[in-house]
């Protein structure tokens, strides 16, 4: 078996995870809107969140996939449970202002025997929209669930981590592709072009996966906007140009960041480098088990600080598995106010983006907190690429 | 100026066909989440839609973009309104379960003074949780105006058809790359990689955008689950491969699927084209101003029934300007039920899929309702391509 495989046993300790949580909170049934939780839950892979689907977990049992009749067959093709628990509805209620496929999955809760008591739903996550929750809400007493199951995903076992390490190749060699092919002049589709075809052909012998978020890779004043997309304007001299990116393994995210200037750069953007390095550092010798978030958080923007710099927003997150429109796992922030205690086996997309008057600075780090401390998943060089 | 540039008359005559959808449901603002609706109304276009953000109307003046401070630089660098109509939250906000960002916008309904009367919220939208409902709920009224939007970019101006066009240029050249390059013992990734690379460096001078869903590409069995997206598996003689793809420039995109057959295919696969075939020629002959939806999906499934074969889903939907995850309009559908009148320059994806009991075939045709007729957008032939 690939060692990046999850065998039942570990789909089985996921399951007893959710169940505890359910627990704790008072909840008798769970539905999952988060395609990303709903992978996690029983391997369910497909582009089919654009119509509503969900995976429901009673008090026993496997969990339950529900969504659009077709989109059946390939949970049949990718779930671990058996045809019992894989459950369509009919195509008439897929965008029909007429009726909403929610009224069949109440009637699938009440065959179940699931409807009498607490039911837990995402409240705060995309593909669980408030027209969803008003349905169900007529013949179910709803609670919020919202980051029940995410929650449950924050430390991962050794296969996920291999993934997590396939990824990483993946990404690595989009950066070194796109220090290779980049150059003044080049229109920045057909660098994007490069940077989708190395990712799909994967790295290291595997083979990638399409991210949560496509390739940002603003230039110049756009840099000074973190989530434009591109166009075919040429690349410039004078200008930094961002690459904020992953690699995907079988829906496991290594996201990394690096900036790329043509010709000398400016002193502040040397300035800002050096910045960013040294905060760099003091985040991988404070990060490790015990450390908090915003412990983090705090040895990253004093260090900043001192350089003279400043940056409002967190300065990183959780990462694993991910669908989109976000590679986060949306539990932990690494910013102040969030006390979560580090634990082995989580990993973070340490984000020290700078954003400077007329461009920008990323120098990004996944990384696995250990036994012992903290290790980067990537090798490539912290530093401004720089091409003269 | 480029055809298929928007000027400041398009955006005006697009905020006068919102508005008067407004008055005519009664609404005295209207919060839009979609980020095609909100893109329609204004030009922003940035990848910050996993956080909340919205447009919101109100009863006279320009819209308001609303979302993300970090992403306000974006909208400044996208969108036609000025600087005062341009509202970021604090970063805090983001994904933090002790605050939520719609408290921000409630706030900022107050501040315009739209907050008294009737607010449209898109209840049924990706990107509009169940969450963001109960925090706005707490202090505006709300109504369902899901769809409101949508309904009204339905007819394409011709800046929006010039773009759908270049869209169509970009589909037919990843068509021929796929043809090109597809062979037996090829791991589909690679094929995945070149459509990708093909579908960004654009055609006929024009680059190309990201589409809303990824490339569809399954083989065989796995192209009876729809929605199935790649790995590195080789595809294989004897099989039917599924390419699902769309070509996209500037967020409007042409959706076109075709299947390739590696050796001679088997005789069912022979009369699933021909049944396809004479029922597409059926609905070309249908299609026109006056027609409606549903008499689209019958005359296709009435050509589909006397050829033996059966199809339970719609048979095509509205597109035009999308974003992740779908790239349909959501609004319209061929299928029973739907008596929505065609008209000139609304734009549908034809779509007959028929999946058969191991593998399936996929010949689908994006058309232009015309002052006269219909007029399909891509020139690639209409049949089963076979490589042998």
């Amino acid at each position: 078996m690939d060692t990046a495989d999850f065998d039942q046993s570990e789909y089985a300790a996921r399951l007893a995870r959710i169940r505890a949580a359910m627990a704790r909170d008072g909840l008798d049934a769970l539905i999952l809107s988060d395609p990303s939780n709903m992978a996690w839950a029983t391997g369910y892979d497909g582009w089919s969140f654009y119509v509503h689907q969900a995976v429901v977990i009673g008090p026993e049992g496997a969990p339950v996939w529900w969504g659009r009749a077709m989109d059946a067959a390939g949970a049949r093709r990718t779930v671990w449970m058996g045809d019992d628990d894989i459950v369509g509805y009919d195509d008439s209620y897929v965008q029909n202002p007429q009726k909403h496929p929610m009224e069949t999955l109440a009637a699938l809760l009440v065959e179940r025997g699931w409807s009498g008591g607490r039911v837990g739903v995402e409240m705060d996550n995309y593909y669980y929209s408030a027209k969803a929750h008003a349905v169900l809400a007529g013949s179910l007493t709803l609670v919020d669930a919202t980051g029940l199951a995410n929650w449950q995903r924050a430390i991962k076992s050794a296969a996920e981590i291999e993934r997590m390490r396939r990824a990483a190749r993946i990404v690595e060699a989009m950066h070194r592709r796109i220090l290779e092919v980049a150059e003044p002049g080049l229109p920045k589709h057909h660098l994007v072009a490069e940077i989708l075809r190395t990712g799909t052909l994967g790295a290291g012998g595997h083979w990638g996966d399409y991210p949560a978020i496509v390739p940002m890779t603003p230039s110049g004043l756009d840099a000074t906007a973190p989530h434009l997309t591109w166009d075919d304007r040429p690349m410039r001299v004078g200008e930094a140009h961002f690459f904020e990116i992953a690699g995907v393994y079988r829906r496991y995210h290594c996201p990394q960041s690096r900036t790329l200037f043509f010709g000398e750069p400016p002193a502040k953007y040397r300035r800002a480098e050096a910045a960013v390095q040294e905060a760099t550092a003091a985040v991988l010798a404070t990060a490790g088990p015990g450390a908090t978030c915003e412990e983090i958080a705090a040895a990253f923007n004093g260090t900043l600080g001192r350089h003279g710099f400043h940056k409002d927003s967190r300065t990183g997150y959780s990462i694993g598995l991910s669908y989109p429109p976000d590679w986060g796992e949306r539990t932990m922030s690494l910013r102040r106010g969030d006390r979560t205690e580090l634990k082995p086996g989580m990993v973070f997309h340490f984000m020290p983006a700078l954003w400077l008057d007329d461009g920008g600075i990323e120098i990004t780090e996944p990384i696995l907190i250990t036994e012992t401390g903290v290790e980067r998943l990537c090798t490539l060089p912290g530093e401004l690429f720089v091409k003269t």
